[in-house]
């Protein structure tokens, strides 16, 4: 297996990218092609032992940064590492796409200049992948279709239930459209035209509309909403969890704790945490283009990198490019 | 003043609404008035001690309970104490009407049945009040109308923008539109139809748009979003909070404290789970409709039912009827 990371993607790259690389390529022994400039590459790769790794360097002149506009960043910086690392996917010389990166650039680079929509899928689909105290859950779309028709919907819904399947190893992965209340009647126009296609729809097993806090308790496996309803949902997540984070370590840190009774509270908290905490997933995949694609946060660290190639890592493995093709009946 | 609370609105009526009645009227020495099933409402204050407290008792013959559906509860149950208290507002024999109880058959009451629209009102508005570590953010709407006009949601934030500095003392209160991003681009149709209605509406201090975690640090005193995001967005930071509750409390169960540890710990753990109670509000205002109405939670306790009316009687003594009247420009 050939998996490429990206070394320009996170907010400290190419640090904590290329840490990750030498991570993973020890942990797996697969291949590691990491793209990105050189020099700065292999500055970074002298300070790990990589001794027997199988890594792989291939330069990449530009960088598209967080801060660039992703339609603008895309056009005007064809050599980016996401241009680069990606048509490597594109060409077959890698199986997989790995980077902390410009979301919305990967999403147009991917699209519309590399590896482009597989056959009958209508809109590509962003995903988030979150743990509740039950286990881990899909989301899709989170941002890359504002607007959504119903039919988009549908397919995200086979799109991501083919992946929780394939590269998750959940049976039969219940999938749930997100609303404001389970009962008949509720959900706004798009949810109510979009639940009885679902219903319909071959290949989802479909278990109705779910409230936030049953997909936070772990009601189904894959959620599906539209890109700015997914994006609110996730960003609110991610939100309470750190806002309560960090109420608890004011509290740390207002002395309320004894040292005794503070180093024993520190690991639970932790604990609590994590399962929230998005880097311990690493990544989630771009759902509808042709290879496998893992996005991961821009404040990844090493760890988060590495469980990045593990997501890559399962879905060239559970064959999820094929599987959704076969699915969306292209 | 005269406050309605409605004695079987809470999940557990009438227990915690009438000793919420009883410690608001210990407290402010205003006449409240216990609407509901007189017998019960008066054996249940037989075990308070209200000698000097100005409680009155009317009567309501039915109840519409939260598993009755709205339209059909309002329009079966014409003698229900949401039917009975609204219609004391509407008659001007009190100022405002609190209860715990099903939000949707109270909107429908409120809005069709008993105190109507304030003229100019396009739709009325449901509202979440909660707290972030720097103050309180008023949210609407929450889910009285789940499909909006850009004209609706620049209406909920003049409404929302007039409950915060009359009733909540914030002095030109910031208002932002909830959106899955600031930048020019970003947000729905829906938002990006709003957005430039909102800056240049008059008598809103409109902030621009505004992401959930901003929302989440005190960058906003209101945010808008149409009921159905709204909803999402409100029960997703519930469910966030209510998870990580959860979990502290799993940690503690099993053992991670010692008891000295635990015990230091669990206040501060009250702290930070304080911080998103939804019962340290009590209520929040349902806005356009011509009269004062307070809505809590269901699960509302006796100290909730109290912080319920104190909304209540701000909300009264700010005018705040008046004030979007006037906002409005009806």
């Amino acid at each position: 297996m050939r998996i490429v990371v990206d070394a320009m993607g996170s907010d400290q790259y190419p640090v904590p990218d290329v840490a990750g690389a030498v991570l993973a390529a020890r942990e797996w022994g697969d291949e590691i092609i990491l793209v990105g400039d050189e020099g700065r590459i292999k500055a970074e790769l002298a300070k790990h032992d990589t001794g027997s790794l199988k890594l792989e360097v291939v330069h990449a002149s530009q960088v598209i940064e967080m801060t660039d506009k992703p339609t603008e960043g895309a056009k005007a910086k064809p050599d980016s590492s996401i241009h680069v690392g990606l048509g490597l996917v594109q060409a077959k010389q890698a199986d997989a796409y790995v980077s902390a990166g410009n979301t919305g650039a990967i999403l147009t680079v991917a699209t519309l200049y590399t590896l482009r929509r597989i056959k009958g899928v209508k809109r590509p689909a962003l995903t988030a992948i979150f743990s509740n105290p039950v286990g881990p859950v899909v989301a899709a779309d989170i941002g890359a279709n504002a607007d959504c028709k119903p039919e988009f919907l549908v397919q995200f819904g086979v799109m991501a239930g083919l992946y929780a399947e394939q590269a998750m190893g959940i049976q039969r992965p219940r999938v749930g459209l997100l609303s404001n209340g389970e009962e008949e009647g509720k959900g706004n126009e798009l949810v109510k035209d979009t639940t009885p296609l679902m219903r319909a729809a071959h290949g989802i097993n479909f278990i109705g509309n779910v409230e936030p806090k049953e997909v936070l308790s772990g009601a189904t496996d894959v959620v599906i909403h539209d890109g700015f309803t997914g994006n609110i949902f996730i960003k609110s997540l991610e939100g309470t969890a750190s806002m309560m984070g960090k109420l608890i370590k004011q509290e740390i840190k207002a002395g309320v704790f004894t040292s005794v009774g503070g180093l024993l509270a520190k690991p639970a908290f932790a604990r609590v945490y994590r399962q929230v905490d998005p880097f311990e997933v690493g990544g989630a995949p771009l759902l509808g283009v042709d290879g496998i694609v893992i996005i991961g946060h821009g404040r990844s660290n090493e760890i988060a990198v590495k469980n990045a190639v593990r997501q890559a890592r399962q879905a060239v493995q559970g064959d999820v490019v094929q599987a959704i093709s076969a699915g969306v009946g292209g």
